[in-house]
């Protein structure tokens, strides 16, 4: 019963029983010309479309050979039947999706090198999830995430960023743009509609909480971090350990200003992990857990395009935030959060992210050499990422100099919302590039900047 | 440099440096009392703390030692330093995330069975996907899905149900959940904001619409499926091959007055890849591309915690369905997507929905031959459920009774927004079960219907 019939392929043919052989001929021809069925698929086996249709497996064989006579099939002894390339009379070629070229060089900022994805580990742990997790994990999961994850996290982000994180209040996202999203409609239900940002900062968060209904307004950062006494909004989003994109640590003075004001404070730890220096920031967070949400992410540290990232919530926000969740329709495949777990408590997570750091300060300390000395970098030894300053009129030609060395790099300016206040300059982010590229990448930073400047 | 410590754990301390050796033991004791250092966890080798805090190793090590006397760490010859056991004065007990006992059995609609999971396929594609994958597949990807997918799904969808699918005009989702609340968005500021749903139809969509911001009504289906003449809104959502609940097909003639009605359509072909007849019904989106919005998902053939599924798009919505996606923060991993791609177009997605199909098929013949004769299932030879008719009163009592029994099962009733309309009966799913528990799981469902009825 399940034998080789099981093994073959499913195949729709618009085809009333009845019609024979001569039918079910038509049937054939008409997929392959509406290609429905493309040039060099594999057709249904004979047993097996005789079985689906309920005809004689003759009349199919018959069908399959006239076919090929005809040139729509090709048939060869041993090998599957498969549609003709072009040998139907009105063969529709495949689309395809265009492929856009990109630049040889990539600086941009908020991205780590994909080659120093750990593919080995990654795999290992998947092979550990898959062969030994429940039945269940296969079944529709927790809205929340999956409560290994959660567990694993909290004792995670308690050790290596000073979390108080209890499993109950972690909520696992589709990426921080999911969070944000989520959190941006949870507090709009909960009458706070103004959430502020730091300003200059990331555009594309303050467009998602506008998304979701957020009037988005910006409060000033300085050398100290955001400017916490002109904060006047009932939610904040800061990234108090290495602010994006300037770089700076909030003071101590201001994060105690900060947790004290009463706003929500979301805490975008994106880069947490990457402190090159010995003063490591523990996360905000723990100064008052009632009042600020932790974020953190896998995408610095692993990949973006695995969408994964947890928020850590003040206990008010669990229910609405995972409700919020469920009525976005969208989270992470449970598997995938099962992998992360494991990497995590195998202790290969940390022993990657250890060995990146060393990437990635080397490549800073490389970059930074490298400037030519009458262009101050600002920015903390952290991250990913550093800004070098440019006139207004020079990043102005940014793109189009960038473009002409084939060199992707971000524009400082366009991250403020006042206008007033922007300043010019380069974003580099030195994760983005391969570690093979990063020498090329960095002269053709030195060279775009020696026009800019020269 | 990327030596023995570039191999250690991360940890944070409250630690300020000049406090010696004495401040650095209190900054462990803090996140040992603190439960950020967790009873049980490796702490970080003495050679890591050191190189990391910028002290001498053998300050380290005199502190260790000093915390293992004190009981707050152990340490033994040849393993790791661990976080001692309530060795502390205050240990916190780790929160754990309460486990909420389930229902022996299980016969829920909608769920396929888990352990029909192809473990080893998916982790010899998962595989072949991270081993050869190009570096950009761990970058940011495509908001529309990738490439890679949105080809292999446009051969597969036309090849198996008939789709006239256009790579270019695929979307991929995180399940089909994702899908309705990002068109349920994009239509309504196309100013179409009041969505049809089949009357009785599953609850959960009808939700996530509204909460999209459509206006939510129903349209009453009869044996013929859904009845069109009775359509008064510019968006439809249906499930032409297998109706949910009822599991009637959609006639002839209602199909091409569907896709004339000028709404747009939703096809929700949730389960089309389980029919067990010679009647396959092609997708309804061929006859009309311009009209219909195709939706699948692997949520039935392969599991729904993969928060996978596409749509295949009118030309006019693609652009609105990305930037929605994009909008809503959340896509799938890109990984996940790949190696969906791979199953497919390597033929183990065909092998194994083939041989699903036998075991549900046998399934359903099973359950339909224990049923007493008094009680006509209705529902055509397909997909993963069938609808058992009951009184609304005998309904009434199903989940308490069920729930003695400890079977999981749905009422159908609570499926209609119309209150007049509403039938009663159980919607048994005989997908949700393991192959092993089905026997036991019809064995409590026969007894749960003898005491409703008897």
């Amino acid at each position: 019963m399940t034998g080789s019939w099981a093994s073959s392929v499913d195949a729709h043919l618009d085809w009333v029983p009845g019609g024979g052989r001569r039918g079910l001929a038509e049937a054939v021809r008409k997929a392959i010309r509406d290609g429905r069925w493309r040039a060099g698929v594999v057709v249904p086996s004979t047993r097996a479309l005789a079985h689906d249709l309920g005809v004689a497996r003759g009349t199919v064989t018959r069908v399959y050979a006239d076919l090929a006579a005809e040139g729509y099939l090709v048939t060869s002894q041993g090998a599957p039947t498969r549609v003709a390339d072009g040998g139907g009379e009105l063969l529709v070629e495949p689309a395809r999706i265009p492929v856009v070229g990109a630049p040889r060089w990539t600086l941009e900022p908020g991205r780590p090198d994909p080659s120093l994805f750990p593919r080995e580990q990654w795999l290992a742990a998947t092979k550990r999830v898959v062969q030994r997790a429940p039945h269940e994990v296969f079944d529709y999961g927790d809205p929340a995430g999956s409560a290994v994850l959660r567990e694993t996290l909290a004792v995670y982000l308690g050790r290596s960023r000073g979390v108080r994180a209890d499993p109950r209040r972690i909520v696992v996202c589709a990426g921080f743009t999911h969070a944000i999203t989520v959190l941006g409609r949870v507090l709009v239900d909960l009458g706070l509609s103004s959430m502020a940002f730091e300003d200059p900062s990331y555009a594309r968060f303050r467009d998602l909480a506008a998304g979701a209904g957020q009037r988005v307004v910006g409060v000033p950062v300085d050398g100290d971090g955001v400017r916490v006494s002109e904060l006047d909004s009932p939610a904040v989003v800061v990234t108090p350990a290495h602010h994006f994109p300037l770089g700076v640590t909030l003071a101590p003075a201001r994060r105690t200003a900060l947790v004290r004001s009463g706003a929500v404070v979301v805490e975008d730890d994106y880069d947490g992990e990457f402190r090159f220096d010995r003063q490591r920031v523990g996360a905000l967070q723990a100064l008052a857990p009632e009042q600020v949400v932790y974020a953190g992410t896998a995408s610095k540290t692993l990949a973006p395009s695995l969408r994964l990232a947890w928020l850590v919530l003040p206990g008010r926000l669990v229910e609405p935030v995972v409700a919020a969740v469920e009525s976005s329709g969208a989270r992470p495949p449970t598997v995938d959060q099962l992998v992360l777990a494991e990497l995590i408590s195998s202790g290969a997570y940390d022993r990657h992210v250890r060995r990146s750091r060393v990437e990635y300060r080397s490549r800073r300390d490389r970059l930074v050499a490298a400037l030519p000395a009458g262009l101050p970098v600002s920015g903390i030894s952290a991250g990913l990422h550093l800004v070098v300053p440019l006139s207004l009129d020079a990043e102005a030609s940014l793109a189009s100099v960038a473009g002409r060395h084939s060199l992707r790099v971000e524009a400082l300016s366009p991250l403020w919302m006042d206008q007033e206040r922007r300043r010019g300059g380069v974003v580099v982010g030195y994760g983005a590039s391969s570690k093979a590229a990063f020498a090329g990448a960095l002269e053709a930073l030195l060279a775009v900047l020696r026009e800019l400047t020269g």
